[in-house]
């Protein structure tokens, strides 16, 4: 044996050996598991023995949905998510910028919520932050990614300072007199980048590492992972993909990562399926895994598409990214050619949307065990749950946002919708594939908080959010393991602790079936291990 | 949609629609789940529409071990399976003889078992055969297929006649004057068909449609079936290849057929895996599945290998078909290339023996997601199933060998360590994959009987042997639906009703949960639909 992890309280997911003391792993493969007398006993000189002292052992943990390159960048970038004020987010773009000037750089900051500021609640403009960072090009992005506030000098440079409403496809607001106010709009937020040059493979494969070090430190064991065009929109591609190949195959990526392929628009998806065969494997963690489509935007920005109007902004329709005619389009060139496919939808118009167009290609070409799904499934009504559970959708939730989300949805869209949104119990209960993610940058891909909410559907202002649409601690587990392995067709090589599987374990310094779901938040990781090498150790 | 199926009692062992009425199909995929009106709304001109009448529907029937050429030669052969005394099964053979007078042809038996008997409960010899066939070749297989009896003439044909005890491998028996008395044992029951030349591509496909059509007349819409090296060995295997891809490509097979591919030396597996890639799919329904080896022989005829002696005969010990050595060496080739491997096994001798190969490979090359499994797994103890457990093994049971093998299990064994074999409710327990088969044409493979023992332990006596080591109604189904498609790979694109499957149904004319058990038995096919075409329909 190559490793033997003994004298721990082992969860295995696994019915034969529910719950084990010790773990041998050789070659990265689960070879033993059972007491410590029984596995100590295939060790040989060579095996290294690693003394849990106890800690609690778990599968390795999932995150089904994050964007690892954008974590990264936020970690390189200004971290605003702290923020509690406007005064406090622009005093820190601010010394930003000071530290930028006379560089070419740019301040950028990462991660704003105004809805989370006692002083204002309002986006800030162009001039809010002309006003702290005078002409050194600033930028800051909400937390959500569908909205992002440049200052003058960088929406000169980007050469956005001459549009106007009406005369552009730029997704732009406006001040009274005409002019842009600064502030952009989904897709056109991604633009931003395109005044960067792409990074090349090497400097690709730093800034994963950057991400992928630190999603290892949370006690995950793999993402799926929503990178292409985000980086350098239309341009980034080819760059990120060989970063990933090169990667995996030399075993410098300490998690293993699904792609999921995002494509902006129709020619793009035909060329990429043309040149990458569908759920190719590139060494032992990197997997080209799925086609994702955006569906709609956020609910905080009240870009999510709703079949009613927003109950607080009944101006607001919500933007669907793609037509009805487009979205099959796209559709249909990913699931002919054996893709499946994820698609971000919010709201209860665009999953309609979208469940539409996966009927339609379905029908036109029906095929086996495709695994489309749809990320996020927030906003929907029993009738259109039941018709997810008809067309065998997989659902990509995102528990942690309801500490937020529960503070806006029931302004947003009424209670009687809110009521039946975000229910995880039903679609439990009505045997969906449901895995869990944080939509990382969004909100931290911590899991043990993302199981906390899933848990207590916990709300920022400290009450439940209907917490009878909660799921139990098992569940909740289940959701950032096996489930994930399921969704990338990946089961019978990992999501349990099982003989014969990769030796993908997150250790924890507390059983946390045993304690209050409130001690998730007090949990602490002590290793993730992956293909049975740690990848993170607590200091 | 193709087809509609309405008015029906569908039990789709999915947990989202447990029960439903109506299921619709296209290009064999299921589309849609629900109640009469919500699918028949599916309809369009073209649909055809299917009234169940009431009919009980599930998941497509798998049968997990069998060997569909040898039940094509039997359909072809004289079946003396029934004969009740050694007198009848003579005159079975005499008339098939007379027949062949004349001709080329030999007088071909198959089926019979002496225990069976009520005059005599000995293998017959060649001067038993040469008093009701003559000159005429002749030869009568035992159900089990470890063991034959050919007259003088097919002896001398063969070439076996001067054989003489210690000075030939063949596995023979003698009289006591030292000639052989005509039976033949284990591989050298296989030497008779090398006699006949091989069937060409086309003769094989007609051959391997009338094993396919009597299949799906049971229910099955799919088996798992080891065929190579058993029509006419070390020479049948390109032809027989040839004709499953051929008849998968053109859609002319009507089930599905996972060749179990059948290897009997080292430098055989060597050449098979060079080319033959793993689990290569050819068509829609035929697919190159595992490796599949020999353990050892049959308990009734003594050629199983127990770790301790027969307690009925302590002079037999059972006859390894490979020493452990050359098993490993065998193991290593069909594991490094990827290859799940299967092994017939019914003695705990042989049995240990292939849990030390397995572990053995495994642990030179550890590697994840193998399924490798043991075919039989009668003979074992709470220890060797425990074992079983801790390696990750699949269990291809056969509940129907309940009916004879209670008769002889206990006699052979001992009445301790029959207690603890064939306990398929401990291997459940413990969360064991456990496939259903028959081995056909060792038992007929009618699903429906077979899980009427895996329910009742019912003996040929009239009496339940050991009844606490059943299985329920539903425990039974799924060890013939989604076990069967576990083991393959294949759970994720059939093994139950659930849309975006294939359209793999069995049609009853009973609701075989509501009913008593004993019910199995009266409970008739109705349909056998395959990817959404019905392949078998009862006059």
């Amino acid at each position: 044996m190559d490793r033997i992890f003994y004298n721990g309280q082992i969860k295995t997911m696994e019915k034969s050996y529910h719950m084990v003391s010790a773990v041998a792993v050789k070659n990265g493969v689960i070879m033993a598991c059972g007491s410590d007398e029984e596995v100590k006993a295939l060790a040989t000189p060579e095996t290294e023995m690693v003394d849990l002292k106890g800690a609690f052992m778990i599968p390795g943990l999932v995150d089904s949905h994050m964007h690892l390159l954008l974590l990264s960048n936020k970690i390189r970038r200004t971290d605003i998510s702290k923020a509690k004020t406007f005064k406090e987010c622009m005093e820190i773009m601010g010394k930003a910028a000071a530290e930028k000037k006379g560089t070419d750089g740019w301040a950028m900051g990462i991660g704003f919520n105004q809805d989370d500021w006692s002083d204002s609640t309002a986006v800030p403009s162009r001039k809010d932050l002309d006003e702290v960072c005078g002409d050194v090009p600033a930028y800051i992005e909400r937390c959500c990614g569908h909205i992002a506030t440049c200052n003058t000098k960088a929406m000169e440079l980007l050469g956005m300072m001459d549009a106007r409403e009406g005369e552009t496809d730029l997704k732009l607001r406006y001040f009274e007199d005409g002019t842009p106010n600064g502030v952009l709009c989904e897709d056109t937020v991604r633009l931003v980048e395109q005044y960067f040059p792409v990074p090349t493979v090497e400097e690709m494969k730093k800034l994963i590492l950057i991400g992928a070090n630190y999603i290892a430190s949370k006690g995950l064991t793999g993402v799926h992972s929503d990178d292409l065009n985000l980086v350098v929109p239309e341009k980034d591609m080819p760059v990120i993909m060989q970063a990933y190949k090169e990667l995996s195959e030399s075993d410098e990526l300490p998690i293993k990562v699904w792609q999921q392929c995002r494509m902006l628009t129709l020619p793009m998806i035909e060329e990429f399926v043309k040149e990458n065969p569908a759920k190719a494997k590139y060494g032992k963690k990197f997997t080209v895994s799925d086609i994702k489509i955006m569906g709609d935007g956020s609910l905080g920005a009240h870009t999510a598409v709703l079949r009613g109007k927003y109950a607080n902004a009944p101006e607001d329709v919500g933007i669907p990214l793609h037509d009805q005619e487009e979205l099959n389009a796209m559709f249909r060139v990913a699931h002919n050619a054996g893709y499946p496919i994820v698609v971000h939808c919010i709201g209860d118009g665009a999953l309609e949307m979208v469940m539409d167009g996966y009927e339609l290609v379905q029908n036109e070409n029906p095929k086996a065990n495709m695994h489309h799904g749809i990320i996020h499934c927030q906003i929907m009504d029993e009738p259109l749950q039941d018709r997810f559970v008809k067309q065998n959708l997989l659902a990509y939730a995102q528990p942690v946002f309801c500490r937020y989300d529960s503070q806006i949805v029931d302004d947003c869209v009424g209670s009687e919708l809110a009521k039946t949104s975000y229910n995880w119990r039903r679609f439990i209960d009505m045997g969906v594939h449901m895995m869990g993610g944080s939509d990382c940058p969004v909100e931290d891909c911590d899991p043990l908080a993302n199981m906390y909410y899933a848990v207590t559907r916990m709300g920022a202002d400290g009450k439940p959010w209907y917490p009878e649409n909660g799921i139990t601690m098992e569940e909740a587990l289940n959701m950032f393991t096996y489930e994930c392995a399921y969704a990338s067709f990946a089961e019978g090589e990992t999501g349990t602790i099982t003989i014969g599987k990769y030796a993908d374990f997150t250790v924890l310094d507390k059983n946390i079936m045993e304690n209050d779901p409130a001690e998730l938040l007090n949990t602490k990781v002590l290793m993730t291990i992956v293909n049975g090498k740690t990848v993170y150790e607590a200091k």
